[in-house]
C-alpha cells in the first residue's frame, strides 16, 4: 500500500514528530522512497513520468541484516526518524528531548533575525531565499547568511560567532581563508595571471606526477566537481567494458548523478530517495544496489557480466559511517576479477583519513581501476581529479584518437574544467605539496586524540554508551556503543528522532557550527586549545541533558 | 551500411585529406555518427552497450533544407569534412589550400618544442599528456602549454607572445586577470575571507536582484558550470511537467549532458556524436531532434505532449552560426504554450551579444521559461546561473518542501555550488555591476566594428565572398557569402576540408589564438587598435592566399 505525503504527515504526528516536522523538516521522510516503505508497500509508484519505486532484479534480493539495529531501535523502520531513535538504558524519553531541540532551535533563530530578513528579502528572487539547493540544506526554520569566514571561525550577519566544525560542508577543511597556503597561492595568481588559458600548464605536469605518487593511480584527469569526476568515470568504464551498468552499495552518496541516486528500501526494490519527478529513464535502468558488506549479495549481481563498474567509498560514510568488514574489500577486489568488473573507491567525503586518504589508511593505494576525489583536495577552490589504471588510459587514448574530432570535449566526450582551470589545480599542487603533509596531519591527529579522549571521558563521566569515532580530521560521535556495518545502523547510530535534532540545535545554539546532516566535527590545523574545550565543553552539557543527568 | 572506422580512412584517404586526418586531426569524422551515414547506412549501430545511431520516431522525419548548402558544396555530406569545403569562383584549390596549411602547422609546431617536450613529459601520467579533455581540443600535432596570459595577450612555454583572441574558449571574454574588476576583487575576498560558509551571503541577494533586472526570469539559482545549469533545468522541467523527453535543435550544444550529446545525421536517424560507448541509457531515450527554422517539424515532436522541455540557443552557435529565420522564435513560443512544453534559452555562448546577451538584442527578454548561462558571466571563474519563471519556482519549492530532507542537495535533489561558492558569487557580482555594462559594451562595439568593416574592405580588394559576422564581442568570418540557417551550411561556412584549416594554422603560427573549434574572434575591452590592425594584416593574407591573389 503505497503511502501518500499527507499520511506520512499523519504518521508523524501520532510519534510526536509534528512540531519537528514542522518546524525543523529534517525529521520527516514525506514523500520520500523510505516513506513509501512504511506499511510494506512495494508496487511501482509514479513519480512525474517515471516510477520512482519498484520491485526490480537490478537490487540485491538478499535479506538485510539488521540484528545490530535491532538491538537499539527495535521497531526501527528506513521509512520513519521517529522509529530510528536509539534506546539508551538511562536515556531521556523522545518526547522531552525533541522539545528541548526545539527550546534551543528558537533561541538561536531569535539572535539570527537579521538572517531571517535576508531569507525574505530572497525569497522575491530565489527559491527558498537562497541561491543554491545546499544552503537550505540546513533545514531550520530560517536559513542562515554568513557575514565571513577565517581560519577556525564564522560571523553570520547578526554578529553572531562561531567555532566552524563544518567548513563548508567538507571543502575548507584545512581551515577557511588564505592561512591555507592552496588559497593564498590562487589569491596571488588571480592577481599576477588570468586563469583560463585553455591550455595546459606546468602546474598541472606536476600535480599528475603528485597524483600519482600520493594515490597510487598511474594516470589522472581533472573536472570541476567531484560529481563530475565520479559521472566521466561511469561513463569510461561503461566505454572499457561495453556494458551497460553500474553497482552502488545501498544508502551510499557520489554526487548529482542520475545513476548514483538510488537506494533500495527493502530487498529486491529499487527506488529514487524521492518522488520528485527529475529524473531521466526508469529507476532501475543502468543501475545495480548491494547491501555493503555482503559479498554474497555483491556475487550475485556481478554474475551476469553486464556491470561496467562497482562505485563505492573506502568507508561508507552517508548516514554516519558505516566501517567496512573484515575482507570485505579485498572481496570485492576479487568478485570484480572474476567477473571483469571495474572498481573506484570515492575518496571525496573520506580524504580527511590521512595524507593519502582512507586508501592510505586501509591499504587500499593502487588495487583498484579509479580513484576519485573532489572539495577539500583543492583546498575548497572548484576542482576535482579522477585517477585510472594504465590499461583504462591507453584504451581510452586510442580509441578517442582513432574517432577524432567529434569526441572532443565540446561534442561529446566527457566534460572538462574549462572555466579558471589554472586557477582550480594551482590549488591542487599547493594542497597536495603544502597542506595534505604529515606535519600537517601529526598536528591534527593530536588534536583529534585530545578531543576524543576527552569526550570519551564525558561519556564515561556520565554512564552514556555513546561512541566517538575518527577518520583523520573528522570526528563523529554516535549514539550507540556499536560500530555501524550497514545504513540503518548508520542511521540509529546519528540519533535521528531526537538526539540528532537537539545535539545539532544545542550546538549551533552556543556557537559551534556543525555539520546539518550529520554528527561530524572538522578538526582544522586552526582550531586552538580553547577551541576544543569550549566544544568539549558543550558535549557534556549534551551528554548530562540526554542522559538525565 | 555501416562505415567502418577503417574505411573512413580510406576515404578520407582519397579525399587528400590523409595529411589532415594524421596530422591535424580535424577533418576526419572517423568513428563518428557523422561517418556512418556517409553510404546512407541508416540501420541500428552498437557502440559499447548501447546503439549509438539508429531510426527512431524521436529524430524529426521531415526533410532537410540543404539548398544553401548545395549551393556552395554541391556533394556536402554531414559526414565528410573534405565534401564541406565551399566551392568558391577563383578560390584555390582544396590540395594546394591543404599544404598550405600543412607547412604553417610545421611551422608552428617547430618554434613550440618545450610544448612539445612538456606534452611528452605529461603522457606518463595523463591520457594525451594534459589534465583536461578540453585542453586537447587543439588537435595540434602536438599540444601547447601556456605559461602565462594577462589582458589582451597569452604566451606559451617557449616564450612565444599571442594576442589572444580565444580567452580559454570565452570564458576570459572581458580580458584574463585582474585588469577584469570581478577576477581583482576575487583574489581580493580570497585574502580577506574565507569561501565555502555553506550559507547565502548579500552578494546572492544582490545578484538574483540583478539577474531579474537584467535577464528577465524572476526566479534564480547558481550552479557550478554552464552543463550543470542545463542539467538542473532539464531536471527541474520533468518534474514540473511530468513528462520525460527533452527537444533540441539538431547539431545543437548544451554540455556534457546525456539528453542533448545526440544529433540526427540524416531524417528520422538519431544518433550520438560518435561511438565511443559511454552513455547511460538507448540513444533514443528521452531526447527528440528537431530541425532548426523548422515549425512544422518542431509541432510533429510536440503533438503528443511527452516533451518537458526545448532547449536551444537565441542563436545557434556551434558550427559557425546558424541565426534564426524571422518568426522562428516567436513560433517556437507559441508551439510550447500550446503543446504545454517549457522553453529554455542556453545563453552560455550568446552572452556576449550585449549587457543583456541575445535575448537582450532579439528582445526575448523573459519571453521563455528557463535562462541559463555559464563561463563569462563569472568572468571566468568557475560558476553558472539559471533563472526560471514564477511558476515553475512556487511548485518546485512547494514539492520539494513538501517531502523534506531526501530530496536535500546531498541526496537526491539537484546538485549544489558547495566549493568556493561566495568567490563564483561574488564574481558574478561585479561582473554584472562593472563588466556587462553599456559603457564595457560601447567600447567593444567601436572595436568591433572596425574590425568588420576593415575585414570587409579587404574580402572585396580580392573579390573574395566571403562574409564577416558579429555577435557583440564575437566576431566570425565566414567563407561563402550567403548567411547559414541550418547547420550543414554552417559547416560550410567555416570552411571545413582546407579553408578552416589552413586560417587557423596561419593565425596561430603568426601570434594570433584564435578559437580551435570554429572560425571566431573574441575582442575583449583590452585589445588594442595595433592589436586589431594586425589581425587585419593578417586576415588580409588569407584572403589574397585562398583567392589566389
Amino acid at each position: 500500500m503505497k503511502q501518500s505525503r499527507r499520511d506520512f504527515m499523519k504518521v508523524s504526528s501520532l510519534l510526536a514528530l509534528a512540531p519537528m516536522a514542522a518546524g525543523f523538516g529534517m525529521s520527516a521522510f514525506r514523500g520520500t522512497a523510505m516513506a513509501s516503505t512504511s506499511g510494506a508497500g512495494s508496487e511501482a509508484v509514479k513519480a512525474g513520468a517515471n516510477e520512482y519505486f519498484k520491485k526490480s532484479p537490478m537490487a540485491s534480493g538478499r535479506p538485510f541484516d539488521y540484528s545490530m539495529a535491532r538491538r537499539w531501535a527495535p521497531n526501527a523502520d528506513l521509512s520513519d526518524f521517529a522509529s530510528v531513535f536509539p534506546q539508551i538504558p538511562g536515556g531521556i524519553a523522545q518526547d522531552k528531548l525533541l522539545k528541548l531541540a526545539e527550546e534551543e532551535m528558537g533561541q538561536w533563530m531569535a539572535k539570527t533575525q537579521k538572517s531571517d530578513e535576508m531569507q525574505k528579502r530572497g525569497m522575491k528572487h530565489m527559491p527558498w531565499g537562497v541561491f543554491g539547493c545546499y544552503q537550505k540544506d540546513w533545514e531550520t526554520p530560517h536559513l542562515l547568511f554568513a557575514e565571513r569566514c577565517m581560519g577556525n571561525k564564522l560571523w553570520d550577519v547578526d554578529g553572531n560567532e562561531y567555532i566552524d566544525l563544518n567548513f563548508g560542508d567538507t571543502p575548507d577543511m584545512y581551515g577557511h581563508g588564505p592561512e591555507n597556503p592552496a588559497v593564498k597561492a590562487c589569491a596571488k595568481r588571480m592577481l599576477e595571471d588570468g586563469i583560463s588559458p585553455m591550455m595546459g600548464n606546468e602546474d598541472q605536469l606536476v600535480v599528475a606526477e603528485l597524483l600519482a605518487e600520493n594515490f597510487g593511480q598511474p594516470y589522472w584527469m581533472h573536472a570541476m566537481t567531484a560529481s563530475d569526476a565520479n559521472r566521466y568515470v561511469l561513463a569510461i568504464a561503461r566505454h572499457h567494458t561495453g556494458r551497460p551498468n553500474v553497482a552502488i552499495p545501498n544508502c551510499t552518496y557520489h554526487g548529482t548523478i542520475d545513476e548514483t541516486q538510488k537506494m533500495m528500501p527493502e530487498p529486491g526494490v529499487i527506488a529514487r530517495w524521492h518522488d520528485l519527478g527529475i529524473y531521466h529513464g526508469e529507476v532501475d535502468q543502468g543501475t545495480k544496489i548491494f547491501n555493503w558488506n555482503d559479498l554474497e549479495g555483491l556475487e550475485e549481481l556481478l554474475k551476469d557480466r553486464t556491470v561496467a563498474i562497482v562505485m563505492m567509498e573506502p568507508v561508507m560514510s552517508n548516514f554516519g559511517w558505516a566501517w567496512p568488514k573484515p575482507g570485505w574489500h579485498e572481496g570485492v577486489r576479487a568478485l570484480c576479477k572474476k567477473y571483469g568488473t571495474l572498481l573506484c573507491y570515492d575518496e571525496t567525503h573520506t580524504i580527511s583519513g590521512g595524507p593519502a586518504g582512507m586508501i592510505g589508511e586501509l591499504d587500499l593505494k593502487g588495487k583498484s581501476d579509479f580513484w576519485t576525489c573532489g572539495k577539500a583536495i583543492s583546498s575548497g577552490i572548484p576542482g576535482a581529479v579522477y585517477g585510472m589504471s594504465e590499461a583504462v588510459a591507453k584504451k581510452l587514448q586510442k580509441d578517442q584518437g582513432e574517432i577524432g574530432f567529434l569526441t572532443g570535449a565540446g561534442l561529446g566526450f566527457l566534460g572538462n574544467a574549462l572555466c579558471g582551470n589554472t586557477l582550480s589545480t594551482l590549488a591542487l599542487r599547493v594542497t597536495l605539496e603544502e597542506v595534505l603533509t604529515e606535519k600537517t596531519f601529526a598536528k591534527i591527529n593530536k588534536n583529534v586524540a585530545y578531543m576524543k579522549s576527552e569526550m570519551e571521558r564525558v561519556n564515561k563521566k556520565y554512564k552514556a554508551p555513546y561512541r566517538i569515532e575518527t577518520m583523520g580530521n573528522r570526528l563523529c560521535y554516535h549514539f550507540i556503543p556499536e560500530q555501524a556495518f550497514e545504513p540503518l545502523g548508520g542511521l540509529i547510530q546519528v540519533g535521528f528522532g531526537g538526539l540528532f535534532e537537539f545535539s545539532h540545535a544545542y550546538l549551533w545554539n552556543r556557537g559551534f557550527l556543525l555539520m546539518p546532516y550529520f554528527n561530524m566535527v572538522i578538526v582544522a590545523p586552526q582550531h586552538t586549545k580553547a577551541d576544543t574545550d569550549k566544544f568539549i565543553a558543550a558535549w557534556d552539557d549534551i551528554v548530562r541533558i540526554t542522559m538525565n543527568g
